[in-house]
């Protein structure tokens, strides 16, 4: 099969053929259709994020959404043909992929496959920080980080589904208008600005270090910060006074790392929470571009340069 | 009635006349037999911790046992003449104070004055650190740091009363032994040496800003923080690429600025699972020494010199 693989120098990545791979126990063979990129993918190309034991060392992709091709042993949950999608630890942006049947959802009808495979990352990662970590609740304040991106896209709207009130920061100003248009009432601002418009009882932070003072600063009695990414900088000064005062909590997460219990977990509460608000269509994957895997080092590159808004879903 | 007031010089402490406080609505007046003194009322004493709202503003005191002598209007809860034991938000080191009802405990039988005097505000802190914040279960490992300090004493009784493992960290090597004298399994170390003896699954952090970098190093996937002092420093350093990794949580709390519905949850938890430890003489509280309030002064000078272990309790 082909594939887009880690290759030197680092940060370049290529498309090679790899021998096909086969689903061990309880897993099924995917023919992917779609696979999205994300900062996570860029990371690992440049060396510094490396797979999980167990996933494709350098096959690039942690999300993909395709057809079943075979089961391997004992899988049960879906039948040969069905349209899937799923979170891995490595090896999505390939022709075949292999998940764990318990880690896999089915895509909703009406969703397209590169809306499908541009879903499972960014998603998942938005639904467990705002609400298996942080516990955002219908009618609290909350301020999502980097909104333009993939989980900041997908946090706006799940935010805005339960009835909470988003503030989003973007840098890009010509982005603005689309965050809003995410969902209504939604306020997109410069992240210069969010402090003024606090206090917030979750902060979903995927900038890191730089904000974490004026996200403790803007917190409310009891609030959040939820930190996924750390763009901006890892190291972070915190005055563990004001967060004595609030009362509140600092969370560390990434998915990419948990083990199979833990992200099949996370799947069931997509599953039973996000996938109907597709179905209602309530809550979209806004797409930037599609591009045939072989064109992969085109798509890394635009990836890169940024100023997008929606996914790029890689399509084999 | 007489009490213990700040006064000029800022951290000094005087024993004056007062007019006696009237119970309000829900509350009852307690003729106090035992006040613990605790490091905030220190800090009040400096001009740092101002009592919140409602609370006598100069009486000093966040905790007593004593009888009550007469009920305000729509108390229920307690008869005159009951033996009761609350955190309070200020006034407590007098001869009379007002307590809600809804924050009052009972006093358990065979549990002296002073005991029942030094219990409200560590016992509860620790509790609400320990279980309502950070989750401790049966099983885990628990650091505790201070652990020769009031709360400390509270934290590592509780901790190994559910089942978990306690590693505490004592400065005063002389206090070492009877830190683990407090319960089977205990081992007690100095602050440079508890990195080695994770990782944990709970930090009780009473010291603050310069532990926190080895206390995130040093937790366990999941682990939790729980920062309720700041002795050492309130600036902290945090890597949040470490936090993220071990899928980590810090949390801020006090005790004193709640609202009256979070102080009566917190003494209702404290009530259903500790007080029944205290009757089957699994949990004690260690007394260093019984002062008469009039001494408060001597009392206070001892309490700020450190090196002892238990609390210092002013009797009225």
């Amino acid at each position: 099969m082909r594939a887009v693989v880690t290759s030197a120098p680092p940060g370049e990545v290529g498309v090679e053929d790899r021998p096909d791979p086969a689903p061990g126990a309880g897993e099924v063979l995917v023919r992917v259709r779609a696979a999205g990129i994300n900062n996570a993918d860029l990371i690992q190309a440049k060396g510094g994020y490396p797979a999980p034991a167990g996933a494709p060392p350098d096959i690039l992709g942690m999300e993909l959404a395709g057809e079943v091709a075979a089961l391997g042993p004992g899988a049960s949950r879906f039948a040969v043909g069905d349209r899937v999608m799923a979170i891995v630890g490595g090896g999505a942006q390939a022709e075949l992929a292999v998940v764990h049947e318990r880690a896999a959802m089915p895509v909703p009808e009406g969703l397209g496959w590169a809306e499908a495979g541009g879903f499972p990352e960014a998603f998942t990662t938005a639904h467990d920080a705002l609400f298996t970590q942080a516990g955002l609740g219908p009618g609290e304040r909350v301020c999502v980080h980097g909104a333009a991106g993939g989980v900041g896209v997908a946090g706006v709207q799940l935010a805005a589904a339960i009835g909470a009130t988003v503030v989003a920061t973007v840098r890009n100003p010509s982005l603005r208008a689309a965050v809003e248009a995410l969902a209504d009432g939604v306020v997109a601002v410069a992240p210069e600005a969010f402090g003024r418009l606090g206090p917030f009882d979750v902060v979903l932070e995927l900038i890191g270090g730089p904000n974490l003072p004026e996200d403790v600063a803007a917190l409310a009695t009891g609030g959040r910060i939820t930190v996924i990414g750390t763009g901006g900088g890892a190291e972070a000064t915190l005055h563990l006074g004001a967060l004595m005062g609030r009362r509140a909590r600092i969370h560390g997460s990434t998915l990419r790392a948990r083990p199979l219990e833990d992200k099949a977990l996370a799947a069931r509460a997509v599953e039973s929470h996000v996938l109907p608000l597709i179905a209602q269509g309530r809550v979209s994957v806004p797409i930037a571009a599609t591009v045939p895997l072989e064109e992969a080092a085109a798509a890394y590159a635009r990836f890169a340069a940024g100023g997008k808004f929606g996914k790029i879903v890689l399509m084999p």
